[in-house]
């Protein structure tokens, strides 16, 4: 069987969680990372099964979508939940910080400057305050985790976009604020095999 | 054990593959649907997880976000993957869906009016056609299903969504370009339980 190749942008963003997971779960994975608008994407691009990246090929099957790619692995890897209840409770709470992603997307690639620092002020008073402390309170209620009090892929998903999620919140400091996210945070690259990945791989900011 | 409880807007939008899925499922609901800026809404919102519907309140517990909840009532009622690369399916399109919904809500909820005729131009060129072709060529290679060439709630998803999308993508005769469409919002409602529920439910556009 060839190698798991793992394609998707020279960042961080929306790969880094299954990134993450791959690595906790032994794959050895070519980790293939475009320009965002360069030849090679635009050449691989019509490849994807959406025109899209994140996409994962592995054990001769090809998968896309961010999200879903994450819950794979995360239940391939025994990171799922034991029931359809438990899974609904990862589900749920991968979803609100999807949420706080979307929202803070919606004006970091907002193309017009005047509106993008316009709605950044508003979104950061009105709506990123209140998504960030509700999932600060649910890791505190999972003592430490995202859901269900114990280590599942939501974990993966939160340790891989904090850092894109900093700069799109421009909170560099976020988990002084919100010091739940570091904990969440630690556990992951507590493993050896997610702190090696992190280590040797090519810097990206976010 | 008291009976279901599904709270919601007074429309379809997200809530609406939700409805469908209880209405397959056979579970005899209480619809309750808020005025959008109504007194009601603002008074239950406190008592929802995350400030938001669609809620569901279900055998003593409650669930929130809209694809979250769609999955785990799809799997209750025996419309998941039969392993996790089939569910892994599933949800892959049920995502790209999302996008095409997402990208057209960025645009319908745009606040300033010119901004919002602008981009809605730009996508109708460039965003939306290549999607819509992307969902219909799927449901074609899956016999008239979205997934797995089989019912799953992702037919549930797509059927929910209908309206709302083409009120935002302003395609009030999508399935004439798109006609694979019909075939799965067909299957869904010849369900005599699911056109019971949608004979009997309040008038909604979209």
């Amino acid at each position: 069987m060839p190698k798991a190749v793992f394609y998707y942008f020279k960042m961080k963003g929306l790969g880094e969680p299954c990134r993450l997971l791959l690595a906790y779960g032994g794959v050895d994975f070519e980790d293939i990372r475009f320009e965002r608008h360069g030849q090679e994407w635009e050449e691989f691009k019509p490849k994807t099964p959406f025109g899209q990246v994140p996409v994962l090929e592995m054990d001769g099957k090809t998968y896309a979508q961010s999200y879903s790619i994450a819950r794979f692995l995360g239940r391939k890897f025994g990171l799922g939940g034991d029931n359809i209840q438990e899974e609904f409770e990862i589900d749920q709470i991968v979803d609100l910080i999807d949420d706080l992603r979307k929202r803070a997307a919606s004006v970091d690639y907002e193309p017009e400057p005047d509106l993008k620092e316009k709605r950044h002020a508003i979104y950061a008073k009105t709506v990123y305050p209140d998504l960030l402390q509700r999932i600060n309170d649910i890791i505190v209620k999972n003592n430490g985790y995202v859901a269900l009090g114990k280590l599942t892929w939501g974990d993966f998903v939160l340790a891989g976009l904090i850092d894109y999620l900093k700069k799109m919140l421009r909170m560099p400091d976020l988990e002084k604020q919100y010091p739940a996210f570091k904990q969440v945070i630690d556990k992951v690259f507590a493993f050896p095999k997610v702190k090696a990945y992190a280590d040797a791989a090519p810097e990206a900011l976010f």
